[in-house]
């Protein structure tokens, strides 16, 4: 049997090696995806994200256990964006795979960036689809760090959920106002260290609600599996208010739209810096710029137009 | 007098306007840095970056100070991609000139960043261009964090310099190793703290030669301007390596070659996203991905054809 249909099939053998094909962006991967794609649709797509140190592979470990309580097949995709390394942290994955005692309705997958963001949310998206099509019923999209690369990653998901804990520094203090904006469920993590209701109020204080919805403020030990049965809770609950609102189809479009965007420019980058490698005009153009002949913006703007031509013009 | 000249002559307000003209992206910008263009090349371009809290700003602040004992005239540009804010953080900015007594060698200037990177590192080296044109011998760029995003800005300068500081978390050490392949001189800074040592001998352990030079780690407390001349000292025996480099032009071509290749990348993404938000046939093919009659793989392929032609094809 050929790798999508394996997949279809929810072998986790196969999700793997799509999830190894799209990662190394295999031109068989596209063929992989489009077959896939009228198979997905299914999936919550959960997005964990926060600071370092918050505890995140451990909530998303017990979120695990508890969907499995809940009758629902988990995906998991780690992604680190400042990671260079490829193939998966396969050792890492096996380690995480095995406190779930190799129950087949869990597969643990982590992707590394190459060092361009948009390969990886793209990447991050074909193996969300595959995962989706293998018939997982909830998908986790886990960051391994928070910035601007995690944040572009993380909007692949349906739902964000942002860990926070007591005693973060000033440090995190000063990133939270970007946190703040795409987070649709708070954690506080470490709720037994001191001063956790500080960090519970003070964040509840820095939330307002968007579009009709309140994000929640849950607070767990992900150590001892306390409040993970709220926040998963939570996480129906804003399923429900979002499949319940008028707007979702265009919602829907908006995402699909980004994505088509996302996808032109990349192809078109890569394209264009092969295409310019060829060129005999860019060496001679870097020697005028160096020369001061030109400028670098000019420069640039005349490889544009003898490079390309827009269709109607 | 325009404002061109006014920079010629070293004017700083007319330096400030001409910063802000680049960050805002105006087409007058691409005039100014154009007839500023032949007049740089002199300066020496520092990039200072390093986690936060490490006291970057204090030591820049203490660097400044040593220079124009020197009798150098700075220009630093403090950058921000983490922070959407706009027209620079001026009163910040006023704030730390004010420490410098007005002293017309020196200037400071933020800037933020729009949602982009690529525009960012754009206007950060335009920017470095208009200091440079303006007479600054020593231009530093100033990160507020690291991470990829900083990493790709402090790329524009000449020599980087990698604060680090004894007493950093875990969290830090892990990142270290991508630190460490950018730095030229590393510093440990607040080196009057406990385990100063220790993280002064960790850190010279990870720094190998490159190319015959081995970036040395100068231990500074910035407070007190304490390893500030040492600092400055390296960076010198640092620019003489450079000048001495036999593959000196090449290397320097490279460096020319890579931002013809952002500058295309960047027009042409402008370019495509303002030619597909008016295409028709961009709304078709959103509706038949979300009706699942294509994949968006496909579909950005067909996009992508149909709005270029590359040519010689």
């Amino acid at each position: 049997m050929d790798i999508p249909s394996l997949v279809l099939k929810g072998d986790n053998k196969a999700v793997a090696r799509a999830i190894t094909l799209v990662e190394n962006r295999d031109e068989q991967a596209q063929q992989l995806v489009k077959r896939l794609y009228p198979h997905t649709g299914h999936a919550f797509v959960i997005g964990v994200t926060g600071p370092t140190g918050t505890g995140k592979s451990t909530l998303v470990d017990k979120m695990i256990i508890e969907y499995r309580k809940r009758g629902k097949k988990v995906g998991v995709l780690a992604v680190d964006p400042s990671s260079p390394f490829t193939g998966g942290a396969l050792l890492g994955d096996r380690i995480r795979m095995l406190r779930h005692n190799l129950d087949s309705g869990v597969f643990i997958r982590s992707m590394a960036s190459r060092g361009d963001v948009g390969g990886l949310a793209r990447a991050t998206r074909d193996a969300v689809r595959i995962f989706d099509a293998s018939g997982k019923d909830i998908i986790i999209i886990e960051t391994v760090g928070i910035g601007q690369t995690e944040s572009e990653i993380i909007r692949v998901a349906d739902a964000t959920v942002v860990i926070l804990m007591p005693q973060l520094g000033d440090e995190i203090q000063a990133v939270k106002a970007g946190i703040m904006e795409i987070g649709d469920i708070f954690v506080v993590n470490k709720f037994d260290l001191e001063g956790a209701n500080r960090t519970f109020y003070n964040t509840a204080a820095l939330i307002g609600p968007r579009n009709g919805w309140k994000p929640p403020v849950i607070r767990t030990v992900a150590k001892t599996g306390k409040g993970i049965p709220e926040l998963l809770d939570a996480l129906r609950k804003f399923r429900e208010y979002q499949e319940g609102q008028p707007n979702r189809q265009r919602v829907q479009k908006e995402k699909i739209a980004a994505e088509l965007l996302g996808r032109v420019k990349q192809e078109l980058t890569e394209t264009v810096l092969r295409k310019l490698n060829q060129s005999p005009e860019f060496q001679q153009l870097v020697d005028r710029t160096l020369a001061k002949k030109t400028d670098p913006n000019t420069a640039a703007r005349t490889l544009l137009r003898r490079l390309i031509r827009f269709t109607g013009e």
